[in-house]
């Protein structure tokens, strides 16, 4: 019997809805294979919290977490709270702090989905993005200045690091080598002059320290344009925090629904929790309706088993959805459906 | 007769290839209305010209430019000159020294042409990304630090002015009001905390403004999503100079073939020479072969015709190219066919 300590953290709008699903299933699927999860819930680290106590997680909310194995976050974000206040005050104090330094978002066309590209078609399109997720264009180096007046600008530094970016690119070379894959990395080298034509020599040195990896690299404009022109061409997608977020959403909609999406922000040495989430928002638009989808959380959760040293569970969850999207009707309205979340998890649980 | 000095500028790889037809296209419908284009050509501005005298267009280039009435240009860069050396040495220049504030990029799915995304349908789909063209991301504030060291970082500062947003907020919602429609703005004020709530907050006062025109905003990964999912919702799309890049790419490639796409770089008060091109770049892979879709150079020529106050004349353009697209098969190997540039050129004109 082997245990795992999971830190649940539901935060916002349909995050609570959607990390139930993921615990089910979870469960369902450590009966079958000898692994107890214990959880611990954080769930008043949310923008309720911050509008009462001024925060969004405890000031040493980070000690809480750092002795769990992993963390299943449901999604931050209420309009009531500006983003940048929420994001930074819980979703990327722990991506940074816990140097979950790869954010991977797996992209897959499933049969039973209707994809809304032509080309997209199951079992051709099966991707992976390797987004930077610690530094790169998401810094808060920077500032306003002349607040109010005609000269008013406002600046902001994207600072990308020799040993920030090199270990993410090793870690995407890694990853295609593992595929028997192609890596193809986001660039615009054409108009950040700075930045990126570092990153397009860090990726030159590292492609030439993983000889047998075949790579390209391409400007974020014509990549994205391709994720609609030829989404089966790509393999694994390395990109910097921000071209990654935008490529990643993307992606997924170009897979039928970034309800379906999950993350994974890995801290690939394992000196601190990874942390597992759908890439979907908080969806402030449906909260409360019970109709999310919770495919994202789900999928989250069996990166979480894979990254956990559970494969051969994670493969156990990824089949069941696969079968339930093949083989029955029963879908959230996002993918044309008519199931609340609840039913639609019901049905997969039958497969588990 | 109205007489109007042109300065047609080929550039790289298919621009040269691309930019005869649109000089066709419009010494015909300027007989039909009595409009004569007299051209200048700067043929050997180029990364040709690079290689051979370190520099792509001549020092005082800009001087040689500021009387004419518009510019036409083709394409720039080649795999020889690194894309920020030739980029920065003749494309951006003009935009910035001309103050081309607004690049303008219409998107609509043409009758004929296979969308590559199910849920863009001709005429359903018209919408125009307002690209922010003289700031923001695009910036030579930064630098390398401890080159070749394991410290190494590089850092690009985006420069955003109250000066530089608000004229062309202003421009998209005179835009949107004069279409009867709506504004989108992208932004991404959850990660990038200094320069997008400013964006956002200088959406809102100008929105304030025009209180006759809806709006909203969305992050530019949700955009660039639903651009897939939901391609019709959208009207004028205002974005930062980096995301109005991507956008439109994206909006173009949503439309069937980036080779399609016309840019015009738009000084509004006219106190320079406006640019127009193509959205597609040099495309060495096919260069010299005679099969590049000239409709982005031909398109960028209409935006001309119109901006130049002969909105009848870029209306039979344009009408010209739905009928070619609408009635006959010809068509360039990027939209299926197999007509080359002249070909497809030729057949336009029949309709002319
Ligand atoms: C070539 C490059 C610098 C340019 C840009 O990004 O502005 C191009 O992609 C465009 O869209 O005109
Ligand atoms: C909410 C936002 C800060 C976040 C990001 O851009 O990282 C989200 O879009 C994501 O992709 O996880």
């Amino acid at each position: 019997m082997t245990n795992h300590r999971i830190a649940l953290v539901p935060g916002d709008g349909i995050g609570p809805e959607v990390l139930p699903p993921a615990r089910q299933v979870l469960d369902a699927v450590g009966r079958r294979h000898g692994i107890t999860f214990h959880y611990t819930s954080y769930d008043d680290w949310s923008c309720e919290r911050h509008r009462r106590e001024g925060a969004m997680m405890p000031e040493d909310g980070l000690d809480r977490l750092r002795d769990r194995d992993a963390i299943l976050l449901g999604a931050v974000g209420h309009p009531d709270v500006p983003d940048h206040v929420s994001l930074w005050g819980l979703l990327i104090p722990i991506r940074r702090g816990f140097r979950q330094y790869v954010n991977l978002r797996p992209v897959r066309v499933f049969e039973g989905v209707d994809s809304p590209v032509r080309g997209a078609r199951a079992g051709e399109v099966d991707l992976v993005v390797v987004r930077e997720n610690t530094e790169g264009e998401y810094s808060r180096a920077g500032g306003r200045l002349h607040r109010g007046l005609p000269g008013e600008k406002a600046v902001q530094e994207a600072v990308f690091t020799r040993a920030g970016v090199t270990r993410v690119l090793d870690y995407a070379f890694g990853l295609a080598a593992a595929r028997g894959g192609r890596v193809t990395s986001a660039t615009k080298s054409n108009g950040l002059v700075h930045t990126m034509p570092f990153w397009d020599e860090l990726v030159a040195e590292r492609a030439a320290a993983h000889p047998g990896v075949p790579w390209e690299k391409e400007h974020i404009d014509a990549l994205a344009a391709k994720f609609v022109l030829e989404p089966a061409r790509y393999d694994v997608v390395v990109a910097s925090n921000l071209f990654g977020d935008i490529l990643s959403d993307l992606a997924a909609a170009v897979a039928g629904s970034i309800g379906i999406a999950p993350a994974a922000n890995l801290n690939p040495e394992r000196a601190f929790p990874s942390m597992f989430e759908p890439v979907h928002g908080s969806a402030p638009d449906i909260a409360g309706r019970g109709i999310a989808n919770p495919l994202g959380a789900i999928g989250a959760a069996a990166l979480m088993l894979d990254h956990l040293g559970h494969p051969a569970a994670a493969k156990d969850v990824t089949d069941a959805v696969a079968a339930v999207l093949a083989t029955s009707d029963v879908r959230t309205p996002d993918l044309g459906g008519s199931a609340t979340t609840g039913q639609f998890t019901e049905k997969l649980l039958t497969l588990l």
